[in-house]
């Protein structure tokens, strides 16, 4: 038998910070014990007892009694660890809710009409292409000119202390200048945005799994990551810009669907159709992949990657106008960067980092090279694995201690002076020089080498870590010796863990790529030694065996990074060896500790859906998943009623089932449909309702424009004054509620109520009984709190942080 | 409002000749009306009448006088036109029935057990794509085999007759020996497995979607498949041996994945947990994608075909594991094919065909040229469409008129022979002459050319269509003269358009991309007659553009066709134009017609669910929807009962809600789960079943691989045998049934329980009021009749053929 403990910390809470007031799915009413009674499977009293509207004083009396009862047994503080499953995350729902308004509204249109939607989701798709393929070249361009300046300025600089000594003083230089720059970037970011911190792409996982992040999809935060990943790299950070352009291009795209701009107060009364979750997430997988798309010039890898990342449900027409976006995301970026770079119709820039053209006919593999290739998948896992490990301790220590702005601002500043200083001391103490002939080299340091030749440490650290990745694969035999890359990948591989998590916009794909290039060469080179220089041992095949290892090791990405790879070399024939490559990386790692994303999702407490349910949940029932009791609503209710329903802290709950309220079937109470607290707040807003006395009078109509315009900030129930004489009047909700919910029966297995749930990508599931009556509900966290652990199936606790 | 006319043609029916004695899903009784009476809406009754078990004699007899009613209104022959849904199609069901066996057995299992089931899923995909791949050798090398010899007997020939005239005896020997070799060919497909037929993509598409294609994946139609698209090809048709390669792929699956063959009755006893619908289908992905991946060297693109196609849920395990066998199958292809050309070590060839290499830096595109590839895109769109309506009409001459073995094979005999006289008659009065050297012709005829030339015509004709294929691609400019092209474009536009859908094995693609190779050649060469020979007019580039356009235009397939064509290519440069190209011709070709695959779909008359409900059905709901009433069990039934209704062939339902049996809740006869004819039948073959004096006596107990074991081949009930005394036992099917099937209200639109019944793969859908009655059932049929047509919504006929 799976081992189910389970610890549910506390339940009655605080509201939360969030701007539209809501807190949390549908949650248990203080059905768990606190954390000192744990252990042992959950006892659940078999009464389906149904709380039905009006809460009375003595509900609310025992709420407060619960509530005063419970801190003691409340830690001061939680330890933040990944057994803990944070309440502060709400749902997304990609599942419409078809009521009657919704319904009316699709029967009025006819085949023409939809026609034009079908248009405008191609013209948007189209738009996010073209503006996410701009904005990435706005940062290419800036990054660019802005990194030279820089390089040219300390360069300069080392030049000139280098023969009359004092090169001091260019340290000194290179670490202020780095350490200003980040400062500027990290600022903006822990001060303004802190969501756009890292690379976004675990954010964007969460956003299309269904999670609710707020306000990753802002225009504040597409801003505030373009600026701080463009001061990041310049900055000279162990980072890339690639990873932060998923991001870019999800913002851009829910932005561009919406047709407004809430940050702005602008509404261009456009695409108003597309305002709810389910449309929105469509376009926001149609960014992300566009984003990829541009940074890698990938366009299936970017499919490939929303499909992996987000889409639970595969559609066709949505995929072939996501492959659009994509398409059109890296060919904007192609010609607008080939423009720049003076060479305007040969489209010869995909993406922000181009791998090179690898000759397969020069650089192609052989058979007998896949056992060394699969030796440098296990490699490339196990040094992943460390990584991960010790990005876990580092951020466990972050979230600790150093969680306010400032000593955030001063620790990204702290790294970018150590990065400059200890690329500098490399740069000293190497003796690699090698002639500045033939070389392709932006930057090339003298130093002590003698005129006519670079230092060859200076190509690894004094560069744009996308150039060095490119020079690793393609320069010529010899150009690095041995020692070079060993220290380089050491060196490279504790900076670019320390920088990963610092309150900056940056991605860690580059920094992989450059740690596995490094030793993937040292690694090439050492084969070419032992055996006696053989042709196949290139130097930079290995390169780039030793990237897709390193990169696979961490983030454990498998068919889409495959295709990610192959489109960045431009060639087919490595398909197969860094589909090798990628799976024994993952294999191996997974052994270890979990991919970087999976591991800051989990640290973040997100309740994140996996694919399946795990495998050895077949024990467990949709009786023993399911919150309860539920709060119910009658289909005509008591304006009273549900403000007290809403305004209640203790429960928060955002769906609620409708039952009938017939009062002379009081035995059968059967579910009739569902509504949300999102459409109550509207009902409540625009005043739908009608006196008790005058029931048959019709209440006030509205209009599906009405919620439209109010979403996706639904203000708090606390904003909606409702009189005294307004609490005694009716609400009738037959025509708002989604009168077809989906439900399952209580005898439903786990892994049966999962794939409902995922499948369809639901926020609230009702559990019913044989006479469909309401015993319960699903909720996303009900599902997320069961994980396959190391010793069988365990529980997580949930938590309000 | 849309158009809602609906013809039911009739509803009783005929046993069908499926060897498993199952014909249709639980279709309605009778309630619709003739032909005559078709037009508006139809009334449905609004009782909810559950007819529970015990089909009396007054039943029966009505169904009789019903049955003996209607012949009038039937029509001797149905003119078989794509507005008929056939019966004799049944569904795969690919959600688990999860019955209290198959819970107890998913409990036993622990971790360390999954990982092994894990790790055979791992092995089988590994098999797959190793066999897949030694399959696409075999035909490749027997085919380039026999081909040559043919081609060096022929071009003898030829060459003797050529001096001396008598080139007749060469044309006769030409066509003999063609008609000959497609006659064998055509008589396996015909009289052994016609099911072998054309390419296999149609079958495999219907099977991915759930549909149930009697003998699609036997080891026979394997066999007859592989050996009759080797004599297609080397009878010199206009065929590509690429296309059966998916069919082949799948079968390898089906099989490999059973651990046993009952065509071969052996039973290995391995992968017995691998023994149901839902686990064969995702292997059989796998299989799909292996064959595209052998045939093409598109290992991508066959997870995505697989994908575009089949699952319609995106599984990242299941999608990984396809793309292992994906690239495992073009692996072993390229490591046997590389080493019996000799040169063992360089993996160069990846696919069946590989259209050469394109240098990108020779042959790239500028942004000036996207307006000509887009107006391509619309020829290839119109041809397509010509191509399709074309064979359309054929196809419904061929279903009238030669639907007989003997006429069958007569026809591609003829074909063939025709094939052959064009070839040689184009041949003959060309005169177009290009030198022999540098050439890479195979077989260069002289004819009546000057020494050291060849015939330019017989490049096209005188070879197997790939090589034409890369010819076509790759030969210089002016190795071709406009007049050959133009008159090859056309003649060979027929030929292909009238060899599809003869009774042979064999594939589409190839001839469609050699017609777009030809016109796209020719387009090229105009171009660069028009603009001065500009060296960016390579004709080589249009002829890739013009192949994916008229492929493109006859296939429909978007993004695993783009995909599919970059590897092919093995060049990313293309992607763009290639994309732009597919999506002009796809969406210029829907205007006028469907893709040739849906189309061939539709005349067969197959119950097909695409992706989405039609936009503006949402003005239908479950209610209008579903098969009413519906034939319920009791939870403990009487054994005469269950065998009276399986055996009763006017409705021969499949699954059958279970109730509650317990007689003082008429009332309320709640749904209590689902169960099918299957599990019943195998529950009668063992005589679950105890005396109704004794219930409290336990019935026998059966284990999960007593269902296994009978899958997928059930008996009929009519082979059970089953005694008076027995008749009267009872039979408790708790245990059996599946406890929670997924149900939807009455009120639930036509996209909603659309969108459940695709999403999650079901079979059976029950529609529940507000008690969770039963008061309908939906199944394939019931959503795949309703069709957006031209003038809004249409709903299919039911028709027994």
């Amino acid at each position: 038998m799976a081992n189910v403990a389970k610890k549910v910390s506390w339940s009655g809470r605080d509201r939360d910070d969030d701007e539209d007031g809501r807190a949390g799915e549908t949650t248990p009413l203080l059905n768990g014990t606190g954390p000192g009674a744990a252990g042992g499977a959950r006892q659940l009293t078999p009464s389906s007892f149904l709380r039905i509207g009006q809460l009375s004083n003595v509900d609310l009396n025992e709420d407060i009694h619960e509530l005063t009862e419970l801190p003691r047994q409340r830690p001061n503080e939680i330890p933040h660890n990944e057994k803990l499953l944070s309440l502060k995350y709400e749902s997304l729902d990609y599942d419409n809710s078809e009521n009657q308004l919704f319904l009316e509204e699709e029967r009025r249109i006819n085949h023409a009409a939809f026609r034009t939607v079908e248009i405008k989701r191609w013209v948007i798709c189209a738009m996010i292409g073209i503006l996410t393929g701009l904005v990435a070249c706005f940062i290419d361009i800036v990054v660019e000119n802005l990194a030279g300046l820089k390089y040219r300025v300390v360069k300069d600089n080392i030049d000139k202390f280098t023969a009359k000594g004092g090169l001091s003083f260019s340290l000194l230089l290179w670490a202020t200048l780095n350490a200003s720059v980040v400062m500027v970037g990290s600022v903006i970011v822990a001060f303004i945005e802190p969501v756009a911190a890292g690379s976004g792409i675990p954010q964007i996982k969460c956003y299309l799994n269904g999670v609710k992040i707020p306000h990753v999809v802002r225009l504040k935060t597409l801003v505030i990551k373009v600026c701080g990943v463009i001061l990041s790299v310049v900055g000279g950070l162990a980072v890339g810009k690639e990873g932060p352009m998923i991001h870019s291009g999800a913002v851009i795209a829910a932005g561009i669907s919406q047709g407004r701009s809430t940050s702005l107060k602008r509404d261009f009364k456009i695409f108003e159709y597309f305002r709810r979750d389910t449309e929105k997430r469509d376009f926001v997988s149609a960014g992300a992949a566009a984003g990829v798309s541009a940074a890698f010039g990938a366009p299936v890898g970017g499919v490939l990657f929303s499909l992996e990342e987000g889409a639970s449900f595969w559609n066709q027409f949505l995929t072939w106008r996501i492959f659009f976006a994509s398409m059109i995301s890296t060919f904007t970026l192609n010609s607008v960067l080939s423009v720049y770079h003076g060479n305007a119709w040969d489209l010869s820039s995909p993406g922000l980092i181009n791998f090179g053209r690898f000759d397969s006919e020069k650089m192609g593999y052989t058979i007998q090279e896949i056992p060394i290739f699969i030796f440098m998948g296990v490699v490339g896992g196990i040094l992943g694995a460390l990584f991960n490990a010790l990005n876990y301790w580092l951020t466990m220590f972050r979230i600790r201690y150093i969680h306010r702005p400032c000593l955030q601002v001063v620790e990204a500043m702290l790294v970018a002076a150590v990065t400059a200083t200890v690329g500098f001391v490399m740069i000293y103490c190497s003796r690699d020089c090698q002639p500045i002939q033939g070389s392709s080299v932006a930057y090339p340091l003298q130093l002590f080498c003698a005129d006519g030749e670079y230092n060859s440490m200076a190509t690894a650290f004094f560069n744009t870590p996308e150039k060095s990745v490119v020079n690793l694969f393609h320069d010529p035999p010899g150009s690095y010796n041995p020692m070079t890359l060993g220290m380089f990948t050491l060196m490279y591989f504790f900076l670019a863990c320390w920088t990963y998590g610092l309150t900056v916009s940056a991605g860690v794909f580059i920094p992989s790529l450059l740690i596995g290039a490094a030793w993937g060469r040292l690694f090439g080179i050492s084969l070419s030694y032992l055996t006696k220089g053989s042709i196949w041992a290139d130097p930079g095949k290995y390169a780039l065996m030793g990237a897709a290892a390193q990169l696979g090791g961490i983030v454990r990405m498998t068919l889409s990074l495959t295709v990610i790879m192959m489109e960045a070399t431009g060639n087919v024939t490595y398909g197969f060896p860094i589909m090798l490559v990628l799976m024994t990386a993952k294999i191996v790692g997974d052994y270890f500790v979990e991919g970087l994303y999976d591991m800051h999702i989990q640290l973040q407490s997100v309740p994140f859906l996996h694919w399946e349910a795990p495998v050895t949940s077949h024990s467990l029932t949709a009786r023993e998943v399911m919150s309860t009791p539920v709060t119910c609503l009658r289909r005509i209710e008591r304006v009273g009623t549900v403000v007290d329903i809403l305004s209640d802290t203790s429960s928060n709950h955002n769906g609620f089932p409708v039952v009938e309220s017939n009062p002379d079937t009081t035995q059968v109470a059967g579910l009739r449909g569902l509504i949300l607290r999102s459409q109550l707040i509207v009902l409540l807003k625009h005043k739908v309702f009608v006196e008790r006395a005058n029931l048959s009078l019709v209440q006030r109509r509205l209009k599906l424009k009405d919620f439209r315009d109010a979403y996706p900030r639904f203000p708090p129930i606390q904003s909606i004054h409702v009189s005294q004489d307004e609490r005694e009047c009716m609400i009738d909700l037959s025509e708002f509620m989604n009168p077809s919910p989906y439900t399952v029966p209580q005898e439903a297995s786990l892994p049966r109520v999962f794939k409902l749930f995922r499948a369809l990508g639901l926020r609230h599931l009702v559990v019913v009984d044989n006479r469909n009556e309401v015993v319960g509900m699903v909720t996303r966290k009900d599902l997320a709190r069961y994980r396959l652990g190391k010793e069988g199936l365990e529980e997580l606790s949930l938590a309000q942080t």
